[in-house]
């Protein structure tokens, strides 16, 4: 009776915990298509869909750092200066649309974008598809995963994508919180929780990834200050009152993917959770405000995915060359 | 009795075909210091050791791909075309001295070489040591693996060093037929490699690492036409005699690591044993002769080194940010 009593009330306090929280864990994807998602691990690391034989999936959203490289804004073919930050990729399939500007609907429609793009990979999907139309192992694999022999880029893409979708990072420190293990993050950390909430961050950053789940104006209080030329969401809905309007980042493993904001223009959390208050909340934190808000966003890192390396297949006699100095 | 003849046959069958044939099988390096190893295994991936943050070890010893980037000659800082084709740090260790000319003794020495190289990584050891020195985790992890708190440039070409050393490909199909295995390879594949040994072949590609133990001219009884500007070990010994002579390269997992040559000058391997055949040894041989070395040398592709991609730490505040287009 005693250890029913205990059993219940702790099915409360969890069900408690979850349904008062404007945060909720991260689930793993749990509809994964294996084969499709292990062609499409191999398709991400492989920098032969690139114009230069050099740059993949992987180049830019690092696996090995958070899902991006850590840079203000990306190097892309022949060492183009990217327009824009590198978002992470993980946790991606939370997102509300893709890239800032969310000017594609999903991950298989992103996946495209970089390929034929002159200043990333400067590839074509023409070009793409043929090159791996030419690698037999390749032909075999996209015969097992999609049932049919011919490839094209809808399949490329889908299969990329369907790797992506394994890219969530559960069992964070605060998810266990959430799911009710009080011990797992610290007073101070709990503290700045509650800052977190209480001062209105929540307003745009909720739900399970910690935000991705809407467009926002950057500069809602006071204008933001930057050189990058991205103007967001105007440039997908034409609305002048769209300018300035990015989608809200993830704050999901936001210790590993500095730095911030769609110009990479805060180098660290505290300079992130600095312009935040200032910005969107007209609040300017206290140092020590800012020291607990920023000690429990870096409870958010999750688990990071964990995979074998990949073995890529070889090129036939038939695959084009790559050109990277043409 | 019976059972005890079959062993000893076994045994004399097994010593017989290793003593008699030039090529012996690859062993898996088994004095590895696991703790430097997997440090090792992170600077290998880490692109903070560049000054863009962008290039690893990883770049263009990719090992998803045979341990190579597959390019002619590399791409380094600001897209740098590199002077010489990167060679595979599959079974590296078995290598008389590192790189083409053979500057290096050791695989600790070559580490050093491309992280302070203008036209690669860019960067210094001097600035490495200090970058790794404001990661945490790295200071932690370089203590235990070495027993000391201070990073220095020998430690962290060692680690990277013991890394590679594990990356052996044991187990080819020439392997277990050189264990004795005798369907391990086709009827086509042994003719291969009865002609790859009586053409003389063997005479520089021999030992485990079938080559990588000598140096050799490039261009013996016929000039090797190129337009690589690469001269070789005369760069090393300033000897006249040096000129054009080059590490001769393993043969292990030839397949995957196309294109061929220092200059990367032969995109096949079909071409490489063409061009192979008239320079070193005056020697034409013919399609169905070609064919066969070919098929021979698959026979040579291992199991390439399975393991986790590894999680980078992050940087903290105190860690230089990278400087890509500066």
């Amino acid at each position: 009776m005693k250890k029913l009593m205990m059993i219940c009330v702790s099915i409360v306090m969890l069900s408690s915990v979850k349904a008062s929280e404007p945060i909720q864990p991260i689930v793993a994807e749990k509809s994964i298509n294996q084969a499709q998602a292990e062609l499409g691990k191999k398709l991400y690391f492989d920098p032969r869909l690139s114009k230069s034989g050099f740059i993949s999936c992987y180049s830019c959203h690092n696996l090995s750092m958070g899902g991006t490289d850590n840079l203000k804004t990306s190097i892309g073919h022949n060492w183009h200066q990217g327009p824009i930050n590198a978002p992470t990729v993980l946790n991606s399939s939370f997102n509300i649309a893709q890239f800032w500007d969310g000017r594609a609907k999903d991950l298989q429609e992103q996946a495209g974008g970089p390929i034929a793009n002159p200043g990333e990979m400067a590839f074509t999907h023409e070009l793409a598809v043929h090159l791996l139309g030419t690698i037999p192992a390749y032909v075999n694999e996209f015969k097992q995963a999609f049932g049919t022999e011919k490839i094209d880029i809808d399949k490329v893409t889908k299969a990329i994508a369907e790797f992506e979708k394994t890219l969530t990072t559960p069992n964070s420190r605060f998810d266990q919180w959430l799911l009710g293990n009080k011990s797992a993050i610290s007073q101070t950390e709990l503290e700045g929780y509650q800052l977190f909430k209480n001062s209105g961050c929540v307003a745009c950053h909720n739900g399970p990834a910690v935000g991705a789940n809407s467009f926002q104006k950057m500069g809602l209080v006071k204008p933001y200050q930057t050189d990058n030329q991205a103007e967001g969401r105007i440039a997908v809905t034409g609305k002048d009152s769209d300018r300035f309007v990015f989608k809200v980042p993830t704050l999901r493993n936001v210790e590993l993917t500095y730095p911030y904001f769609h110009d990479g223009g805060a180098e660290t959390l505290a300079e992130a959770v600095d312009i935040m208050g200032q910005l969107q909340l007209g609040r300017k934190f206290t140092a020590t405000e800012n020291a607990k808000i920023v000690a429990f966003l870096k409870t958010l890192t999750g688990e990071q995915p964990k995979f074998m390396l990949p073995i890529l297949p070889p090129s036939s006699y038939h695959t084009p060359r790559p050109q990277p100095f043409k």
